[in-house]
């Protein structure tokens, strides 16, 4: 298998990683280390964030993001739904062609029903996303999320969901955090193909004390980031790759250091 | 679909649902309550433990557990298989004919050829177990234990492998806590059909705040257990259903009292 390695090229920081800095802050960082693609998340948005990071030189990979599909009660959906469509717009103004969709949790006992209420919901942004020209990223997250955060929890679920929808409309996100663990990776990622939106690293750490927040580095865990990063490319992606690593304990580093050690770790474990 | 409910003459109560008793304990509560099932686990058994389970009018739904195949050396696995034949042993004198395999985890990056020790280690093990009239009961763990615990994460993954085998020889085991979240868990429950070997209840605490320990009392969580339990009666299973809640708030509780919680919840939510 022909191992390009981690493009220096297809670095891309996303602002998780540094929820403690400002949109501004990480860009500057991104900007003087050579990293030229930046993930922004839509809470640290402002009107002049789409010149700022321009004016740095940087791309935006993606947007974080759409999603949360099942509702309690139809204003509730509504209001989603509405929200949805400004997230398109902003992933629009920003440039960038993907907005990453983190599909909700399970608002009740029944699992399936909130898996339909995804679908639905996904089916109803798309005809907005399409005019707007941005794609729809469906992100599978960890099983261990399925409550709080997402009930879609394997590729094989999401390929199923894209699948439904034109290539170009509605895609997949790889996170390798999220599916590593999937007997079935390798096939999954194989099926998604074209639709592979977008590729995440971090790490796995041992012992993980925190469901949510307890993210390792690059190279810090137990994760073959490489093994993955070779099977995404493989099955035809060829796309920015984004740092994710939520973890306060990053908050401790100065940002020059912390914006430093993503693009050191990157390029030695991904 | 016809709902038998959760029969009281099924319910077996786990050892690790109350550790912080002697199998004594557990096996006097049992019995005073009226639950007529024990799940012991190893550590907990004793040279006349048999004898005292049976001298209560309690019988032995399975014993936990064997496994933890990926190792090493080649020492450590010697070790290991040495120590599962023991484990089966153990079994037979218990008069249960179900031994739990918890399967081990990761011991290197990867994850393929951990899994694949683990299909050699049970190969090896199977020739005893006819022996001693014990069948192998491989238990999926949740994705989030596959460094520490079990490189075994989803049902379908189980399935597959016990159906390299004679159905009398190896199965599985639903465990609720381990495989709720799966999208495909009614087919897989459907497909494991006559190798169902055991259903173990407890339940997902939201928030989840301990990934090994952090299990619910059934009634307290997210999961639809009723769904489960008929999805795994309509596959053909009639045996016990064990309790196993792995919490160690559930050690503050005398023990009369837990048991007594036991039954009441399982009555109630299983």
């Amino acid at each position: 298998m022909n191992d390009r390695g981690p493009e220096p090229e297809r670095l891309s920081f996303n602002q998780m990683t540094a929820d403690h800095l400002s949109l501004e802050e990480v860009v500057e960082g991104c900007a003087s280390t050579g990293i030229p693609w930046v993930g922004p998340w839509r809470h640290k948005l402002e009107p002049g964030s789409a010149a700022l990071i321009q004016a740095a030189g940087l791309r935006v990979s993606s947007l974080c993001r759409g999603g949360f599909f099942p509702a309690s009660s139809e204003a509730e959906r509504s209001e989603r739904d509405a929200d949805n469509r400004r997230a398109v717009e902003e992933a629009a103004g920003l440039g960038t062609g993907v907005l990453v969709l983190v599909c909700g949790g399970a608002r009740g006992p029944d699992l399936e029903d909130a898996r339909a209420a995804v679908l639905r919901g996904i089916e109803r942004l798309v005809p907005h996303a399409q005019d707007c020209g941005v794609a729809l990223a469906i992100e599978p997250l960890h099983p261990m999320m399925v409550v709080e955060r997402s009930v879609v929890v394997t590729l094989a679920q999401a390929n199923s969901m894209a699948e439904r929808f034109d290539p170009g409309r509605v895609g997949v996100v790889v996170d390798a955090y999220h599916v590593w663990w999937d007997p079935d990776i390798d096939r999954e990622i194989a099926r998604a193909g074209e639709r592979i939106l977008g590729f995440h690293v971090s790490d796995w750490l041992v012992p993980t004390t925190d469901l949510l927040a307890g993210r390792g580095m690059m190279g810090d865990g137990a994760i073959d980031l490489p093994r993955l990063r070779r099977r995404v490319d493989q099955a035809g992606y060829s796309g920015p790759i984004e740092v994710e690593v939520i973890n306060p304990a990053l908050a401790a580093l100065p940002g020059g250091e912390l914006v430093d050690r993503v693009r050191e770790r990157y390029l030695a474990h991904a």
